[in-house]
């Protein structure tokens, strides 16, 4: 039998409801679990030490006034503004910053009754600079990928069942699938980012890390993503696409391997699926991605720059100096090619109910640097909803991988039903 | 003679830099000054009682620890977070409300040394609800045009020289058209936005008020406004565009007068000048900005709906439920329209140096509603540089009207130097 903190949102929510757990009981499960992992795993930045006090108002509060989460315990990235915790983005400059008022995304899950366990581990500002301390739980020795290191590796190590994250390159995907579990980035601009650190104008999404799909629809509800973009595809089993995409040569045979089984798997459980070659455009996304990223960073580092001088790390006055020499007739042709390349996309995404591409180029590697984000950094530029479905069970293969299910941009709501129906078939322990 | 208060930015500076005038008289006079005329204008919503004593400070700092605007005296429009001075979006929700640390905008001109003399009122969150108190300088029966509608009256009024203002629909250049005063919203995502409030992700921009061009060139410099995006035309004289757009009809004859005037003057000056047809495409855009503005709109207020209920202005909600039903289908096409217009409008910018276009449909109306913004909207989606210039002794027109130069995205730093050369032509009181 699975403990208390082993349980997913949607467990420990429909739990609470029937009154066989308290709040009390499931965010002690939680804490122990913390205070037996954390000094290895490091996935939290700040503990909130008033979590059983809430647990015990939550527990006191009558039917009729809980919220969708009641009691839900939930990890929030350090680059959200908390009103009840320090945000230091991992930043020295923000040791001990108090901010003045929740983040929208952290107010609009405080009021639907969430118990926030604390503040996890990120890559300085989510960007560069100091890297997160964080371990895999997989294997220490090993990064749990960037810059949302510490929410994936809560979630994995099951210190919460669900936890706020952000990509702005390939931050909720990366580290979702380096420790095996769901992470999910919406569409671009469907969920407020106000209060959290700016990185990129354009790219910034707030993520999910779940332990299920299910969640991850949980979630989506809480923030609005209700809606379905198109009528679903007249077929009862799905159109699947399978891409390795521009960048196929990076891919180590781990990588390769979780790709090619998804798609077997898939296949032996009557879908139909097409392998997809995209466009020669999509080679340059990347590059295009890039070139916007460094030239919106300038400007969200500027006055950081100017007010702290060398206080600031050295990554950030690369950007704001504009050290790579990216010129504005550059970012404007970079901005028009990535408008056609979503036009692009929504034409051939527009005969799937989802597309499969590979989550990074391997397992995680040795070490604390975030990874390479060249698998998903396209994806966030085009906007389009990206999740993470875990692929277990392959030969050889001892560290999570992941591939990553996208679909055309504002297709969250379907692309999450379809994750969820294909989720169990690529965590099948066949010998495929 | 003009008085100390009178004075352009660039006066102020340089009077202090040589000595002819301390810090302190010059906020003393702008002090004064507001004093005197703000019970009627209204354009504040918060004074810093510190300022006199900011003064003393910036007057003993030695010359080589002073900053670019040393001692200049400016607005900040109440959306802006300030640490100094409470944040209120000009809604009951947050009276009092005192941020934790200044909006990235704010520390870098207060690094610079400014003096921050206030927060100026605005329609409520910049977007819609309550309206500024604020009246038109020029005729305090009349608005002096929203949202930032104390940024505007203060500078034209002589309160302060310059001013912080922001951009979503027509909030900066409307009001700098109706007080007479020149107004500037930079290319899409050049200026940091991070600690103001947002009412849309794509369209919101840090914008300035000044009382000449120079002053906005100088601002500009400050926030990293400096580099070209393309060689200059090969001509001596300008070349520029003038069209009323696709909503000509709804220009009154004041309005149309102003454009028709400016055409001329510039004509008699020796500019070579063109009359536009804008493509058929650019009719809708006004309607697909604001398809973008209502959903991006409905997710930067959903948690505010969510945690105030109804003492949150009906206006809100009304973007939450998005109760004018845009699909998301129709938000996908209005991104991929607007880039489309985006690429079109490179196009037909590309052959000349300014494009004049009107700033509003009239002059200021009597009343505090903010003006409609149906002759910016457009220019705000394409994310194109926007400055109001006044055109000024017009017969028959006693109050203040503008036009606005546009021209390529990220042309900014050219069609400032241009509306610079063309400024004083405007202003002509020739009788034509």
């Amino acid at each position: 039998m699975k403990a208390v903190h082993e349980w997913t949102a949607s467990e420990m929510l429909a739990a609470i409801s029937c009154g066989r757990i308290t709040v009390r009981a499931l965010i002690e499960s939680c804490l122990l679990r913390i205070s037996a992992r954390d000094d290895d795993v490091r996935a939290w930045l700040w503990l909130n030490a008033d979590a059983l006090a809430q647990a015990d108002r939550l527990d006191a509060l009558p039917a009729d006034q809980r919220g969708r989460l009641h009691g839900l315990p939930l990890g929030v990235k350090d680059v959200f503004d908390t009103i009840d915790m320090p945000t230091t983005h991992n930043s020295s400059l923000y040791q001990g910053f108090r901010p003045a008022a929740d983040a929208a995304a952290v107010a609009l899950v405080r009021a639907e009754g969430v118990v926030l366990l604390g503040k996890t581990d990120t890559t300085e500002f989510a960007a560069a600079g100091r890297n997160a301390a964080t371990g895999n739980p997989h294997d220490l020795t090993r990064t749990s990928g960037g810059s949302s290191a510490g929410s994936a590796a809560a979630v994995a190590d099951f210190h919460v069942p669900v936890a706020l994250a952000t990509q702005t390159g390939g931050s909720t995907i990366r580290p979702a699938a380096f420790c095996g579990i769901y992470g999910f980035k919406p569409s671009a601009h469907l969920i407020s980012r106000e209060g959290v650190k700016v990185y990129s104008i354009s790219f910034d999404t707030v993520g999910w890390m779940a332990r299920s799909v299910a969640d991850l629809q949980l979630l989506a509800g809480v923030y609005g993503i209700t809606e379905r973009l198109r009528a679903p595809l007249p077929n009862a089993d799905l159109m699947i696409g399978v891409t390795a995409g521009p960048h196929a040569g990076a891919l180590d045979k781990e990588a390769l391997h979780a790709l090619d089984t998804a798609e077997k798997r898939l296949v032996a459980a009557g879908h139909r699926v097409k392998r997809l070659e995209l466009p020669t455009a999509f080679h340059a996304l990347d590059l295009q991605h890039r070139t916007i990223l460094r030239r919106e960073g300038a400007q969200a580092f500027r006055a950081l720059a100017r007010t702290h001088g060398t206080a600031l790390h050295d990554d950030f006055h690369r950007l704001v100096e504009n050290r790579d020499n990216h010129a504005l007739a550059d970012l404007n042709a970079a901005y028009h090619a990535i408008a056609q390349g979503q036009q692009m996309f929504d034409e051939i995404a527009s005969g799937f109910d989802l597309i499969l591409v590979p989550s990074a180029p391997g397992v995680a590697p040795v070490g604390r640097k975030p990874g390479d984000p060249i698998f998903n950094a396209m994806w966030t530029a085009l906007g389009v909803p990206c999740l993470n479905l875990p692929v277990s069970g392959l030969r050889d293969v001892s560290m999570p991988v992941g591939v990553t299910a996208i679909s055309m941009r504002f297709d969250d709501v379907a692309l999450l039903e379809a994750g969820r129906r294909i989720a169990p078939l690529l965590i099948s322990l066949s010998s495929f």
